[in-house]
């Protein structure tokens, strides 16, 4: 029975990690916390929960949660999250971070996408970057873990193997990403109100979004990465556009990404002339790849598909939470998706 | 390790029944069938399965699959099982049946509402109405259950206990329901072509809908029933208007819900003043119910929310099995709703 | 050529007038106000008026705009205009109010469902409400017209006629009413935080809604009105039921409608078993009507659609204008809906 | 006063012309057609027009509407119009095609897309493609007009200035658009259905939709174009990654774009860092057009949007009959978006 606490409870990835924990039998759930909701019962505050999930939210100290836990979630928002985790707590409690505090391996890159300063550099280089297909070696020693952002998550997984193999022009990548509103959280604000971006579609962040640099560390290359918001609710798509070194078919590429993936439970390949969407991924773990060849300009377009929700946050943090403990990688994360839904 | 078969597997019906199987301990899916994808994997027609379910729909015989079965689910259109299902099945197998063929008792009802003959009137009898909350004695003992209609479900549940204990006028009851477009099936027309019902709403079939006869016999009643549609792929919202025979405030009403449902797992009521969303109870097999009373009237308005899929379809198919077969009653249904999707 | 001011122009009601004013040849946008938006283009505050419409707003004191134009629109929320409005303003110009300051002739009962005092229950007595079907000869001669609710206006308009002629318990009505998110307007919170309300329905403010003494005072009878949020844009739906005080089929209730409504043109009667969607009155100033007989519970079901921001807002307001301009009343409000949009 | 007919009427195509020519006091409409809704009143197909435009549709000989009238919108799929066009129509009236036939002026390109025989490959020529602000002397001459495609509209427009100027690397042009599901049209089918594509978004027709050898033949120069489905009515947006052949900043850009369009009423450019969104140009005739600089990079990333049922379909057409008559060119195109809708 693992003991873990999720910090930062109610925000939208706060919900989701409680939601894939609390039907988990190797799980148990001892705090949850939340600053504006300090002895609030969680289901008046997410009613989705009635009688079912009643526990109150607490503002515990981390490192007497760290005492009594074997692993901490870190559901912040970036900036708060490498001010409170330190040696001590480390030493007591593993911590899966959700935020982007621990996933940028250089403080500078960090500081000048963020806007804001690292508060422990110095345990940038022994925390583990969660993407669990690439990293599975070191999430299983890891005691820091930096769950990947939700675009970067689809976008690696996406071009990985086109990279691994020096197939592709590896600074000639455009990633052009859409996503459904739950990526901008439960805050407020005008992007998100209803009537503002229901029956819309647009581009924000272009040649400034913050994971950028996140997929590029991990890619090793330069990217031109452009997400979209899209009325929905959940989902992101990646659709990325490279250039083949040589001329190669769509059986030359399937070959490629089965090297990488024939072993992997989360990964998908689409069939030939079939295209990830996000419905067929939707509330659950799998990453949905797709691509086709376009040997008119010799480029290769690869779609990727997950729920951003889950193996785009808090479905890649129960699977790293699996690794870290030896449990079987998808325990707990079994669904497919509710279509339609 | 119960066996089933899922008759009609390919529509929204029989591939919620199916998600909610495949993943389950105790259940064997030994057949799958469906006429017009016959011999095709199950993942090429819902992609969601993708590498997880790939079993080949059939077209067996009916009376053989009974032989190798302990439970059919008959998810098919109105009209088809009652001509299929006799003595023979019956005797090998227990059968819940999805479409609204056993539903009415009377076969006069059934044909002046469906328009149709009914192929079985001597099996209307012993078979029963699978409303869980409603006739849990009698479905366990049952070899034909009619799962009920997804309106109804949250109608009758919705205002059971007010009947049953006489508080209400009995023949003056108003039942102004909304549904998602899930509710009108796979079959293409017109009013669920995206863009004709997207961002509108409708009424239709008032005062002449089929889900009415169903809802007055269960309730003793004679009632309006309007269903809308909503644009939103899942759940079902009924707002009912009852009037009070006397004078009666929250807590009056609050004590006939409690009696009713206390020990019912799957009927949550909400607080004073919150009234049941279908967000909170989307993806999960919960009927959530609250009231107002409406002094200045002296008319009580219930609430009602459920998803049509689960508790108003094939959720609440699968709560029958573990009525009829002895589990635990929510086994496999220990979801809360997935929020926000 | 009227001059014309519109005091809030940047909420939702403010800018639905800007955009029916901006290409009427017979009207004269002089003043546009705002408190948030004081110095700043119209157009970087809703920049689908980019080149086109690019006045800044103002926060000109309102006797000062009363004496350079015919006519101020008050957009504001309720409570901001009962305290604004004076005899001296009321000289120089005439004023179409769109809150609720002016709409219920009772100070009491305004300040009991509004839980605010009202700041010139004096000109209660006469000012109008500007209903056009129902008070076309007044509003003619009125210097201030409350310009009616959106839920009020869908419902007294689909159940007036009724009224009238006596036909139904007056005191036995039943208003089940459905509305896009645009009737929340453009201020945050989280009941319109796209991922809270889309996919999913939820009745509210049941017994409560500040539009229930609305239509009471105007349909002269006791209402159970309960108003419901819909995952769309815009657009009300109102589904009625009323108890017939005797036996009467289709025709004789067409003859009712028709005889109140034949020379109304933006009053648009249904077949016989057609009822309203919201999408066929989209965009358009119309409000659709259609109704249906239930033998079986002599009641009758009226349906009502209207789009909430322009029959139920900015659109009635213009055509109040006309009327109070002796303008041709349809003027402006030419287009039929855009569909599909 | 002219004359129109308009040809397959009763799509979403049609009914969009409709729509903008009703109201327009310069068109007398004289015949709809519809092989499907022959002897149909229009408002009985879409009920918007109720009370308002009640013609029957009819299925008269083309040659002798084209006696009868000086314009004929021809509102039918691709392949219908090539075989019904002839001299002697041409002769008696002016034909604007929304169809495919005589986008491309390559008949072997044309067959080879759209797998399908030209009728009338000799008048491939003479024809003009009517992108208005390209080709406005010709259209001013034309017999024949081909109006563009929704997705080549936006994309061309977007890219027409840098190719014009010789800014960009003609043959590395990647557009990846995003389209509303109107674009499929009326006619049923699973892609749109409401519950299937509904809260998803996919890719299709990668590398061989059929706006790729327009956009092409336009621009004069390779693309990979990637349309995409989007939840929403109306709408598309053109995301387009290009490579600059030197250092340019955003000044130097805009100069460009200001070269062309600063005439053009119905090209709007943003301002720096505002990015149109759909909903801006929703209901209008306008292409809204921004773009961003990535230096890290040296690519251009420009964004267009357009209502894909107006600018790219009936309102550019409208735009088309102006310029062919000699009227003021947004003569009934006056309307900006009615946001929010």
């Amino acid at each position: 029975m693992i003991k873990v606490a999720v910090v930062g409870s109610t925000g939208y990835v706060g919900t989701e990690i409680i939601r894939l924990l609390i039907n988990n039998p190797e799980v148990e759930l001892k705090y949850i916390t939340s600053k504006t909701y300090e002895g609030e019962s969680y289901s008046s505050i997410y009613e989705n929960y009635r009688d079912v999930f009643t526990e109150v939210c607490t503002t515990k100290d981390l490192e007497k949660i760290a005492e009594e836990v074997d692993l901490i979630f870190m559901a912040l928002p970036h900036g708060l999250v490498s001010n409170q985790i330190n040696k001590s707590i480390l030493e007591k409690a593993k911590v899966i971070d959700l935020s982007a505090d621990y996933r940028l391996k250089d403080k500078k890159v960090y500081e000048s996408w963020y806007k804001t300063e690292h508060g422990s550099p110095e345990r940038l280089e022994k925390s583990v970057y969660g993407l669990c297909e690439k990293n599975r070696k070191d999430i299983k020693e890891a005691r820091l873990v930096a769950n990947p952002g939700c675009y970067p998550t689809a976008s690696i997984l996406s071009l990985m193997p086109l990279l691994g193999e020096d197939m592709i022009e590896k600074n000639n990548i455009i990633i052009d990403a859409k996503s459904g509103v739950t990526g901008a959280g439960r805050s407020l604000n005008l992007g998100s109100h209803f009537t503002e971006c229901n029956e819309s579609i647009k581009a924000y962040s272009i040649g400034s979004h913050r994971h950028t640099p996140e997929i590029e560390e991990q890619l090793g290359s330069l990217v031109n990465f452009t997400p979209h918001l899209i009325p929905m609710n959940r989902g992101i798509l990646t659709t990325s556009y490279v250039n083949l070194k040589e001329k190669l078919n769509y059986r030359d590429i399937k070959k490629i990404y089965e090297k990488y993936y024939s072993g992997e439970y989360f990964i998908r390949l689409t069939k030939e002339n079939i295209f990830p969407q996000t419905k067929w991924v939707k509330g659950s773990n799998f990453c949905d790849i797709g691509f086709k060849v376009d040997a008119r300009t010799n480029r290769l377009i690869v779609v990727g598909a997950i729920d951003n929700m889950i193996k785009g946050s808090a479905g890649q943090a129960i699977q790293n939470m699996n690794i870290m403990f030896g449990l079987k990688e998808n325990r707990g994360l079994e669904d497919v998706s509710m279509f339609p839904i």
